[in-house]
């Protein structure tokens, strides 16, 4: 069975010498986080992971939810005490707004602890994780009255949210979406429509569910011009705003899935059940994205948090397992046979999980601190670089570190030879629960168009020029340091690699778009490489100036980072070469063949 | 639910035209494969893979093997009459001796039938896979009683076969295995201990099954010079020969697996059961590398298959889903959107797989030809020759394509995004099933340890100097040719990285081998892009002259095959300079954390 223990020495490391998370304590919430209260925090929140959600996580995986006939579904044994530990912790409410019941701490620290718990219990974890989001969209575009029906049950988590989004013709095209919406007298609307693939869409862990519904306003125009967000209760509120009437909204199945079997993935049917419009009418996708960036940011979490346990438990295995002997000469020789950690494409496995969790840990609490930043900074111009950031840098967490996420799961279960295709172990677990992240919030293929189709060109490509910037400016500061020479070598070498591949898209993109298309997977996985590159030398000079200061205890922890950020420009920086040389071919070959001919 | 058509087109492409299979007919068997017998025994296995197997692979999935409390275990519903079906048709014995009841007929022909019955179901078809290998070992080693006694049944299909080598604490390492075989007055022995992971180990199939068991006499030395091969039947033989007595081997319990479910992966607990010793005593590794051999093979021709059935299915909904527009301007302006083959990150995905896919192909046929002629060919140098080849590319194969299958399965399910983690479109089950490919007859990072290890060095590296006198001929003689120049030159970059990469070995691995176990995955990997791109080359320069001589009526499917060479050389040989920069590198900062550090 596996383990889990939050990695929180990295994560402190990350927050205070990384990020200089004290710094900004003249901000609003962050005062309120000072390092006691952090690691205070995160010492807790993996405590509950470890001990409350981690033992949960097979039985979620083996007993799954179940739909009984009435429509109403049952979560796993022992999630809805789980449930009740972790709202009663106010693990829920940890970044919101305090005239709402929240405890207006920095979303870096609860992006942190989300990191904990979805390493934990990834399946678990989505219940608050998307009530999470529900609250981000009524809190940025309801009226005051909906956030005070709603808010503060959400934030305190005794009810729960969901998103609406996907019907069964229509995914990532929402222009094709069907679900009505009929004005009523009383203001209100008859939403009537299938979704499917509703996380977290019925279950009996919370009083009442809020809904968060795409549907088109009976008369609107055709396309995403045409689409309105609202607020469907499970339980339409009473006059005391409590649980009231059952709504015209129920579970119509389950899907049977590959993995994350303890979430319950709904089937969810509307039968003229009363919705409230939420922002403007027609103006529904904008106020679902305020959701959609939160929900990437937060996919790209469990793409890292599944990674991490994965790895820690294929750690564990290598140094128990012995089988054959070191090619350098016996390395246990009182034993029958070495621990297979001596192996080096043992090593290579397990370096290279550790090299992109620990930069993408980086990468992840760095743009949350921007998407902070960007709400709380005092500048306007401080606001608007941290948003510019955070923009570009959504797409390449959510597509790279999914991806990554997936890949690394594989090679931890590699780890374990036979015994990771046998579900005791629980390492077939971790990859059939990482690959879903891949997919859903828009599947990587759309991050990496939204990437290279949206995010590069916005402002006059004002915030990759930023980004470049940063990153060149970075490595010429260092360039004179012998010992991250290279470090900042590697890095350059993919930073020049992306500036050519952005060049060539700029070039040869306007005139056959097919070419951006072509590119875009590429193209995002190259600039992940850049991305989590520049963690590693940011975090190798830090390394290396503590240990010259003396290391304050931490000499060991400061040796591993940079062996690490070494491992990553040896064997993970080099693939950029490979992703220019593919960009620069074009879309010629792809696209020859006509449909017909597959 | 995913559906299945046999590639035939294709395989005859392989081998009529890239292998001039009726060019060997002075050969044994071959006489016999004349073009007409074999495109008819291609179609009517393609018929019943289609028809008779496919239809089980979801079932089988779903409701897996059972074992009742008297150790006996059930397959899933259907899976007797196909067997059934199968065994009638003779399919089982295709390659085998005609002296014991087999065809004769060339292995490179059986190949090509095992990729179709796999590709319609992996689990159903590692039953006879297994039996195969059994019977290649005793036609190997044992005596003629023992060819006598068991292959006629074997090959005929009413008994099956199995290789019992892993132990719970022995996978890789097979000189720490326990089992102990005690002699017996008789001449036979009795067997104790404990087998794992044992596929198709009980099962309502067949009337007997053949255990080949690796076990150690009493007083053998320790360590691998002390295992010997023993043939352990389930029904002791009576003295007509039949299944008589109960033998005292059964299965106690059912592995609960990622997927494959519709094969019984057992443990097996031998309780002093009557055992033959085959071939030497003490030598029985090598006589299980008879096995193994034909069986990492098999494994590889298995990553193919199910790459190619996700292939099929992933290209179909890529047709038939409509979502979004053509960034290059609407296709289809009749319906809503477009379908979602138009975008080319789909097409990335879907030529990937099929380049993949045909090279794949046309590898495995190749090095299956070359196995038969190690055997049948008159000259010695050309079967040593063969030999050569298939013992340097059989790692290759088993590595690379299982990986690149288990990729490909990933990629495919991608293509369905939200209904590709949904059970009833069956695209995850080929990612489960894909998944076990990479690990059993020897975990990757083990072939690549074969390869680098042992293939590489072996008769002063004959082989692979061979090979790469063979490419680099290839190259050279169609470098004038201008269709041809752009995919000589990307074979002859990817060559040249491969043999720098050898040369790097050849320096830096002697002093050091952990420099060449920290080598071993992605010299492997780029072991194979040259291999699939030599094919490639092959296949190009092939349909080119067919279409120079009026292309016989396959105008369209050589020019995909053009099209499909011209997309590896772009998207897929590029990578073969990373692993290259990445060998290059060398161990150090692999290995540099002690093992207590991670």
């Amino acid at each position: 069975m596996p383990t889990y223990q939050a990695p929180i020495e990295d994560t402190l490391f990350v927050l205070n010498d990384l990020l200089g998370f004290d710094r900004h304590n003249n901000l609003p919430g962050f005062a309120d986080a000072s390092p006691d209260v952090v690691e205070a925090i995160l010492g807790e929140a993996g405590r509950i992971a470890s001990e409350v959600l981690q033992p949960l996580n097979r039985v979620g995986d083996r007993e799954g939810c179940h739909r009984a006939a009435d429509g109403s579904v049952t979560t796993p044994p022992g999630f809805k005490d789980a449930y009740r530990t972790f709202r009663e912790g106010g693990w829920g409410s940890l970044p919101f707004d305090p005239a709402y019941g929240g405890q207006g701490l920095p979303h870096t620290l609860s992006t942190a602890v989300s990191e904990f718990m979805s390493s934990a219990n990834m399946a678990f974890a989505m219940y608050p994780g998307l009530t999470a989001g529900a609250i981000a969209a009524i809190s940025a575009h309801g009226s005051d009255a909906q956030k005070q029906a709603y808010l503060p049950n959400m934030i305190e988590g005794s009810w729960t949210g969901t998103m609406n989004l996907t019907e069964p013709h229509c995914g990532t095209d929402l222009g094709l979406l069907r679900t009505k919406a009929v004005p009523q007298p009383d203001g209100s609307y008859a939403i009537s429509g299938q979704k499917i693939f509703i996380s977290a869409g019925e279950h009996d862990l919370s009083d009442n569910i809020v809904h968060l519904v795409l549907a088109r306003i009976e008369g609107a125009p055709e396309g995403v011009k045409g689409i309105s967000l609202f607020i469907v209760p499970k339980f339409i509120l009473d006059a005391d705003g409590k649980p009231g009437a059952r709504n015209g909204v129920s579970c119509g199945a389950l899907e049977e899935k590959m993995g994350i079997h303890g979430n319950s993935t709904c089937v969810m049917n509307y039968d003229a059940a009363t919705g409230y419009l939420i922002g403007e009418a027609n103006k529904g996708l904008r106020a679902m994205f305020t959701m959609m960036n939160e929900a990437r940011l937060g996919v790209g979490v469990q793409g890292l948090a599944i990674s991490e346990v994965a790895y820690q438990n294929a750690v564990t295995y290598a140094r128990e397992r012995i089988q054959g002997r070191s090619l350098a000469g016996a390395k246990a020789p009182d034993k029958k046979a070495d621990p297979i950690i001596v192996h080096p494409d043992i090593r290579r496995m397990l370096m290279t999980i550790r090299a992109i969790n620990e930069a993408g840990r980086a990468l992840i609490l760095w743009t949350a601190l921007k998407g902070d930043l960007s709400h709380r900074a005092e500048a306007e111009s401080e606001r608007q670089a941290a948003d510019d950031w955070m923009g570009l840098m959504t797409p390449v967490i959510k597509g790279v570190l999914t991806d990554k996420g997936f890949d690394n799961a594989v090679m931890a279960q590699q780890v374990y030879g036979g015994h990771g295709y046998i579900g005791e172990w629980g390492m077939e677990q971790f990859v059939r629960d990482a690959r879903i992240a891949q997919i859903y919030e828009g599947a990587n293929g759309i991050q990496a168009l939204d990437l290279v189709g949206r995010k590069l060109g916005l402002n006059g490509g004002r915030a990759v020029q930023a980004f470049f910037a940063e990153v060149g400016q970075f490595c010429e500061e260092n360039r004179g340091d012998e010992k991250l020479a290279p470090l900042t070598k590697g890095l350059k070498i993919g930073l020049n690699d992306l500036q050519q591949a952005t060049m060539w898209l700029m070039q040869n993109a306007m005139a056959k778009p097919d070419n951006a298309g072509a590119a875009s997977t590429d193209y995002m996985h190259l600039f992940g490489l850049v991305a989590l590159g520049y963690m590693w030398g940011r975090m190798a000079k830090i390394a290396q100036d503590k240990i010259a200061a003396g290391a304050n205890g931490q000499a060991e922890f400061l040796e591993k980072k940079l062996v690490t950020a070494r491992f990553y420009m040896d064997r993970i920086m080099p693939e950029s070469a490979a992703h220019l040389a593919r960009i620069s071919t074009g879309a010629d070959s792809m696209m020859a063949m006509e449909a017909d001919a597959f």
